[in-house]
């Protein structure tokens, strides 16, 4: 299976990101892609100031879009996330696509993002976010996935529960910054995908100065051994990584920390 | 408070590993720590045909030596394991004594040792050992401390089991190998204190390659913010090291992903 990280560049102008996406998604899809990843608020800068005013209703423009950039393209699209209004409450969401423009999965962030690193990274996403109810699974035809967004990875107990679902790859669309990027970033897709024995994969938007908001970039594959398949830097790249699948029941076997499955 | 890692190299001849340790613990005494750590199995080869035969009852020998070594050199103790028989059956077992000498932890390796990697380490610790009933904490004159054996460190839901009992500093003698070491070994107590915010201490035995398992070595501390204060290399050596506990309360006030601490 091949799926692509496309670290975007995001900018202020939500049509210009759109239309980055579609040309992203569909020079994934040229180059052999299953399946292609956007990043977290990959049509709206990551800043509370703006999650409001970009926000949509589910099944708005973002969606739209996101949905024919699957179709015309025959691959599955991860639409990273987006800010969206429901009920005038604002949520981090992502929507997922098969190759057919359907949706598969809906999923709303769990763990809204709020630290205070002493002379780092501040930002407290719960002044203008409200939180999802929970990771779940969803069904490709490669298998069962997982997904979360951001601060979610720090949550060792909810990929465990995805394990538990079936999950032999989870995906995150991200923004990690320039605090905890360097600190944690690796660590943390490292340990998930070791702990869980299954593919852990990260994209996250490029790096623009001239937000205030500095995504340390750095989308990554890990493999259920912990092994980093793939890491890009800090610029608008993409990149198309081969996982083989076959790799997490052979881990499992190798070393056997995850309880035997029970017949359901 | 200062921790001393004695990554001492384990003989086939427990006398001389009994004596060795405990000058490393008047060595660390003399240092001025106030806690001496030793590695998984510091009396007995770390090989299934040995267990049995270096196997002593609770209050043994070493037991006893151990108690001694706390109490006159005014140090805690965690006697890194050692084989323990008990009615008739074998248990990777932990002692831990504080500075008068007092039994203050009693602890059996719950998650046996059991891999086979592909053209790498194998290994069945159940083939001779039986599982302890899990992880606890215990207290010092620092506050709360957890302890786990090795293989126990690829469990996170018991390292946050520790967490949530009140566990600041979680101690972990082990004997990863070239195998896994290499992979594993750094990851997995980064993610650990990452996890939890609390400082993991890894302490192994030096390698000796005249044995069939060749120990990893690199005894280690990583801080709650995941930093590595201290990591040795594979040969017989002692680290004294420097933790400052507050370092704990900050990391959690400054990216506040436990839970908020009930009253009991």
């Amino acid at each position: 299976m091949r799926i692509a990280l496309l670290q975007m560049m995001v900018t202020a102008d939500k049509e210009t990101n759109l239309k980055r996406a579609e040309e992203l998604v569909k020079k994934a899809a040229q180059g052999g892609a299953d399946m292609a990843v956007l990043p977290e608020m990959f049509n709206c800068p990551y800043d509370n100031a703006y999650f409001r005013e970009y926000a949509e209703p589910k099944g708005g423009e973002t969606y739209r879009r996101l949905a024919k950039m699957a179709e015309e393209n025959t691959v599955y699209v991860v639409g990273g996330s987006v800010p969206q209004i429901k009920d005038n409450k604002i949520y981090n969401t992502s929507y997922t696509f098969d190759r057919q423009g359907n949706e598969i999965h809906d999923y709303s962030k769990t763990h809204l993002f709020d630290i205070q690193v002493d002379g780092g990274q501040t930002f407290k996403e719960s002044d203008t976010l409200t939180p999802g109810d929970g990771l779940r699974v969803f069904q490709t035809e490669f298998g069962l996935f997982g997904l979360g967004i951001c601060f979610d990875i720090r949550f060792q107990s909810d990929w465990e529960l995805l394990q538990k679902q079936g999950a032999i790859v989870c995906i995150v669309p991200a923004a990690f910054n320039m605090t905890t990027g360097p600190a944690h970033w690796e660590l943390l897709f490292r340990a998930r995908a070791v702990d869980n024995q299954l593919f852990m994969v990260g994209v996250s938007p490029a790096r623009d100065l001239d937000f205030s908001y500095h995504a340390y970039g750095h989308s990554i594959v890990a493999d259920p051994w912990g092994s980093v398949l793939a890491q890009l830097g800090f610029e608008e790249e993409i990149v198309i990584v081969s996982v083989d699948l076959d790799r997490v029941a052979s881990v499992r076997r190798q070393i056997p920390i995850l309880p035997p499955k029970r017949m359901e």
